[in-house]
């Protein structure tokens, strides 16, 4: 490390941290980038992997592996407790760095509004452990489901809820409507994979609030076509092991998944900066922090309003941010002062509701179905990280597609703990 | 289900139970095969997932699928509690099912020969969620030697310690060597992986003792290229987190990984029938129990002695009982009295040693290096199960062998428990 480079940290490889880290290559800096997980998750896949479709490992690399040529950064894998503004320290539990220049990128996290009891019961999805939680409990669903002999008790086995229909619950449904009806067709002797509930339930006026009506209605059509219900306008009262309550009528349900409210990381509190209702910090317009030009906040973690409405949480935002903080940096270091604001350029909003569907929404031009998958699955091929990767994707999306066909439907329990119970693990 | 059918129950998926299972197609029988687990493991390929080289869906596929074209068989994902041999019901927790045959194919765990506490600091690797706990283990502790200022303590981080010279002890301390020289090479800014202590601890006189002395050398060798230490004839006093001690010197190390005793399944204690100093259960010639005609025990749960030697706990040994239970089963279905006792075709023996390096024993013919280990690779490919996972399989080792890095190197950590601990889970 040279002694006289400013020293950049960056906390969080997801999305905006990764790109910020990458755009450091041959600057002028010293750059260490922490994270607890030691990779980086393509999270827009995260679904396939809930539903049976993808490997954990083929949609994760190892930040260090992506990172590793570049001789100017090292990679942390810890946690990051708190900050300290004054003396510009980042705090861990025994350990802390000090920065010249900072950049926050630790994304965003569930939020159940207040009622984290239904945590347990309707979990979300935002890490590998999300996935491999949620997509044992589908699979148990249909093997308990199997030698269930009551009927009724049956039916709730064989009922799965999405709680939110934006991106997320859309896929997720489109995806487990798949796994049953095709996937699972024969596989079991005493239930009808075919007859499955699958429930999407969105407290909006519609589905997709994000894209434009016209394509929400078709991809609401497309999901009914799947056997999918859809139920919006619908507030969810309560949730618990017995399904999902609503102000007037109830869903039994063994399986909820949470696709509804995200909250910000903890990072508006380590700065004890403004933050708006999600618990996002509000930035300047050059994403910085008020009163601290040296801190950046990116992504998920952020409030950026643009047009007088805050950006989405996605990530080509993050992207696009962690590239221009990065910029930015380079430009202090370098001297420089005049500074224009972040804007972001829309490219385009893609969502896939199941197999051969997709709507894409790239502004003046609109379109849905298989042109728009294929649009779909390019756009996600080209940037999965790691060249390994993408082909392992492309060869089971290859199979599945050929086949209908699932090829992670893993259960694995472990030993039993101390009270006789059995530890259900994830892989 | 025919009503007048013979009722036939298997419990255990693996390669004795599902070989028995599938050996019934058409047969005038009706099949049960209970597993506590939805998948059928490929038990030769569990140490690259141990090392980060593949991911477990790679090597394990849904009982389910392989066996849903047979119409007679049923999959029941259930846990065993006890036989009860009178009534002819297998017992689970809350329910039981009657067979007219019963085939035991529960497998083997490890033993500790009596030092369980063992276990916690020296986990072994029969299952996914062992081979995932040994992944985790081995990467947190690169990490770990990455970030700990102290020499001495770095070295116990980078020491890895293999008790048991078998074939599972070979393989993992070459797939080690080669991922801590290999594909950690660059990954790291403190620490160099190729520091790594690699050892592999016998307590008998020489590795690999179920193969000729000649071709065990030649291992021995190719190890220590790769880096490996071996310590023939020595005999583990003791494990704890701080490492293994012997009678009279001690490794300090982290991670030390169980690859010596197994111990048969509890059938023996189910059927209350004789069984050998490892648990399992003595059979006839005919592979049934004493006393039970009607009830087969195979694979790793039996002791089957032939030329005066048990035969040895290997996935042939299974997969020929398996067979030969159910073509005895159904002979006896029609009638048939007279049987010839089992007798097992050894067809030979393979271990790989590492990259480019196996060993292979045909009896007359021996021989080592390359040619053994694509031997290896087209034996080991052939025999996994399910389409899909040959061609995953295939693509990852061309990508591992083309660039020597792995393809699943994830750690993942939960969130903090009660205590605010984190909890560690595995994928």
């Amino acid at each position: 490390m040279k002694k006289n480079n400013k020293h950049v940290v960056i906390i969080g490889g997801g999305f905006g941290g990764l790109t910020a880290a990458k755009a450091f290559e041959d600057a002028n800096a010293e750059v260490t980038l922490i994270d607890r997980s030691n990779h980086h998750l393509f999270q827009p896949l995260l679904y396939q992997v809930a539903t049976a479709g993808l490997s954990p490992a083929d949609i994760a690399a190892p930040i260090r592996a992506i990172l590793r040529s570049q001789a100017n950064t090292e990679v942390l894998m810890a946690e990051v407790d708190g900050i300290n503004v004054q003396d510009r320290l980042v705090l861990m539990k025994d350990r802390q760095v000090s920065y010249d220049y900072l950049v926050i990128a630790t994304g965003a996290t569930h939020s159940y509004f207040g009622r984290d009891e239904w945590r347990r019961f309707a979990p979300g999805l935002k890490s590998i452990v999300d996935a491999t939680t949620i997509r044992r409990n589908i699979l148990l669903a249909f093997e308990n489901a199997e030698m269930e002999p009551d009927q009724e008790k049956k039916k709730a086995w064989l009922t799965f809820v999405m709680v939110g229909a934006g991106p997320t619950g859309v896929e997720m449904a489109g995806s487990i409507a798949e796994l049953s009806h095709k996937a699972l067709k024969s596989d079991f002797r005493h239930i009808e994979p075919a007859q499955t509930r699958i429930i999407l339930v969105e407290a909006g006026p519609r589905i997709l609030a994000g894209f434009p009506e016209d394509l929400a209605t078709k991809a609401r059509k497309k999901l009914e076509t799947f056997g999918v219900e859809i139920l919006t306008g619908a507030r969810v009262e309560h949730i618990d092991e017995s399904g999902v309550a609503f102000s007037n009528s109830k869903i039994p349900a063994r399986t909820v998944i949470w696709c509804a409210g995200v909250a910000a990381s903890p990072a508006g509190k380590w700065l004890q900066a403004e933050v708006d209702r999600a618990g996002r910090v509000k930035v300047r317009p050059d994403l910085s922090v008020p009163g601290h030009p040296e801190i950046f906040v990116i992504g998920d973690t952020a409030c950026c309003v643009q047009d007088e409405k805050p950006l989405p949480g996605v990530a080509p935002v993050a992207m696009q941010q962690g590239r221009y903080a990065a910029s930015i940096i380079k430009r202090k270091i370098d001297g420089e002062t005049e500074v224009e604001p972040f804007r972001y350029r829309n490219h385009g909003n893609l969502a896939t509701v199941g197999r051969s569907f997709a709507i894409v929404d790239l502004g003046r031009i609109k379109t849905s179905g298989f042109i728009a998958w294929m649009a779909w699955i390019i756009v996600h091929i080209y940037y999965l990280i790691g060249f390994r990767n993408r082909i392992l994707v492309m060869v089971e999306w290859g199979w599945a597609y050929l086949t209908f066909q699932r090829g992670a439907r893993l259960i694995t329990i472990d030993e039993q703990d101390k009270n006789g119970d059995k530890i259900l693990k994830n892989m």
